[in-house]
């Protein structure tokens, strides 16, 4: 193969050497097992689905999708997220009893990227599907679960901001008259592009109280008080509705005891469009982007067949450990050295502190070519060389 | 999208239902535990890789590999294996101090498949790799390893069959004179069609000498004494250099204490170019297929510009579960259903059991429209519904 391309990877595509496996395991393990401690059932689907199924429903788009075609000259994708495969299974397989169902995942996905600007093309992503349930009080167990999870995972401070985007899109419709307009404008929000937003409205044909309205939204943020707020700017009963669905939510939260991590943000929308209601996202300490987020989801399963309501939440594991700071040192490792006479006296010391929890490399001598490094790399080294008795 | 192809996912692609998940992931705990005491370091690597790579290193047939184009032009992989990953990392990054190196992983590898004959297109490998170490030390090591993991996996019983692919290459080269009738024989090996071998050395124009060697061959099988009797059908150096390294290995697998373990079977072949050195398969009680397989690559470190040894082994984890037989049954859950009057009664109860180390669902008893069903689907069933402090 051609030198200077031997030791290179596909954009985006990242090697995860053993500290950082190791951090990410455990991570992955604290909020494995918190969210089976909530009676959330782990499942796994394949890194391909076909892009007629779960590639169009996903909502990711298009130019983000790792595509091939199969020897039958199909389209396959990778998996852009996982919410689409478990719409998939739960629609075919699982929700058959009309019992709510809860799913759990810790799985990669894909996104191509198109230069090299440090987002990868490949991370894991740990998240739960409650599908079934039409209640605000799923979408409330989302967020308590969502926070137990990255306490057990040990992050600290961290912060939720809650909207909904069935809010969004019915104030925008009501202003601005069509779903186009609504479209235009609600991209500012997604792009988080506030001085975008306002330049926006300004240039509209809107009377001066519409414009304001616009512009009043974007301080819909903070605790319960934002909601009394933002009665005021809606007329009609979807909006309203929306809002009573904020406001149980916030009362859900307290009685999980948990309303001091959340805030209301009421000009969050989201990029995967299937969302239909309540969204939230997490944010932690420095980190300038969410770790994890989450939201109501009702119009998905239709894809699949199925009319029943959904919610749920993902969090990215890479972000999760960059916001967790210093990865705890590896385990110590003691390395057995031993020439062929002692062979034996070497792997019997190695099975004893192997059954005792120790972590034991056992290394004949004579393939070592460096002593020194050799004797760097491990915690401890035992030499069993030359005749049985000495060391 | 079309419904008679909604659920419909592509060929040999397998969704894994909460059971089978939970047990692969207690299996995949157990080795993964076990190798880490050996000293094995786990690393990932990423899916996707350069065909001009990773791909043409893999030694898997080109119409296995899945292949796609990236948006700059470059034609990607799907990993295949972890051996051709692990080697590339380990000659750039890792294999710097020149002492051996212990690299682990669990992974998904990926290879099409033609039609639907059962067989995965995707599925999960455990392994190690043992880079830079040229004794026969590492080849044992690798086997007790193997089985050490396969019995805190709970296997049993099973058996390893060991092999040395340069014992094999030197003898036919040896008897037939070129490498391509070498080649051509061996692929009845690899199929381990012996019909076919028989009568494809009846066909050859050999003298009768040499037609019994060939054939004498596949009886070599069974414990150290087929060393003795290969070693008549050999006449050079390179291929008695072979047999004086089973037979250290079998003395090393004693000094391991697993020598009833193993048997020799100098018949092994692998379809995996790569492979040197000594080779060996293992095998559990009525699963027709190797559960997993292993042995020395020499020359795959020289295609990442790196001359070293290197020996290691891949344990496939859906044929291992497949031997274990019946899984175990899943953990109990208990399901809380509450009405709002007692929601935040009921989210108190859920977390005291949570911390108890219990599984709970917390339901809305609202968003449960068959009540009998929801009861079948849980161990237990606790009522928080109507006025508090009736049950």
């Amino acid at each position: 193969m051609s030198r200077l391309f031997m030791f290179e990877k596909p954009l985006g595509m990242r090697d995860t050497l053993p500290e950082l496996h190791d951090a990410k395991e455990s991570v992955r393990s604290s909020i494995e097992m918190e969210m089976k401690r909530w009676g959330f059932q782990f499942i796994e689907t394949p890194a391909l689905e076909y892009y007629e199924t779960v590639g169009m429903a996903s909502a990711i788009q298009d130019q983000q999708l790792f595509k091939l075609l199969d020897q039958q000259g199909h389209t396959l994708v990778l998996r852009p997220d996982m919410t689409a495969p478990i719409a998939r299974i739960a629609a075919s397989k699982l929700y058959k009893e009309q019992i709510p169902l809860r799913l759990a995942y810790s799985a990669n996905v894909y996104r191509a990227q198109q230069r090299e600007g440090g987002r990868p093309a490949e991370f894991e992503q740990i998240g739960v599907e409650c599908i079934g349930d039409d209640s605000v009080s799923a979408d409330g167990e989302m967020i308590a679960l969502a926070i137990s999870s990255l306490k057990k995972a040990g992050l600290e401070p961290f912060q939720l901001s809650v909207g909904h985007v069935g809010f969004v899109n019915e104030l925008f419709l009501q202003i601005l008259g069509n779903e186009e307009r609504a479209r235009e404008l609600t991209k500012f929000l997604y792009e988080k592009n506030y001085v975008g937003y306002r330049e926006h409205v300004h240039s509209l044909p809107l009377s001066s109280i519409d414009s304001q309205r616009l512009l009043a939204f974007l301080d819909l943020r903070g605790g319960p008080e934002v909601i009394g707020k933002a009665l005021e700017l809606v007329e009609n009963g979807k909006g309203r509705d929306a809002l009573d669905e904020l406001k149980l939510l916030w009362e859900i939260i307290e009685d999980f005891g948990e309303s001091s991590r959340i805030k209301f943000d009421l000009t969050i929308v989201s990029h995967m469009s299937y969302y239909t209601g309540i969204l939230f996202e997490v944010y932690a300490g420095m980190i300038g982007f969410a770790i994890g987020n989450g939201g109501r989801y009702d119009k998905l399963l239709e894809k699949f067949g199925k009319t029943t309501g959904a919610t749920g939440f993902a969090i990215r594991l890479d972000r999760l450990l960059e916001s967790l700071g210093d990865l705890e040192p590896p385990e110590p490792v003691t390395c057995i050295l031993f020439s062929p006479e002692r062979r034996k006296e070497a792997y019997q010391m190695a099975a004893e502190k192997r059954e005792n929890h120790e972590r034991i490399v056992l290394q004949d001598i004579r393939a070592v070519r460096n002593l020194d490094a050799c004797s760097d790399a491990f915690a401890n080294v035992v030499f069993l060389v030359g005749k049985e008795g000495t060391q």
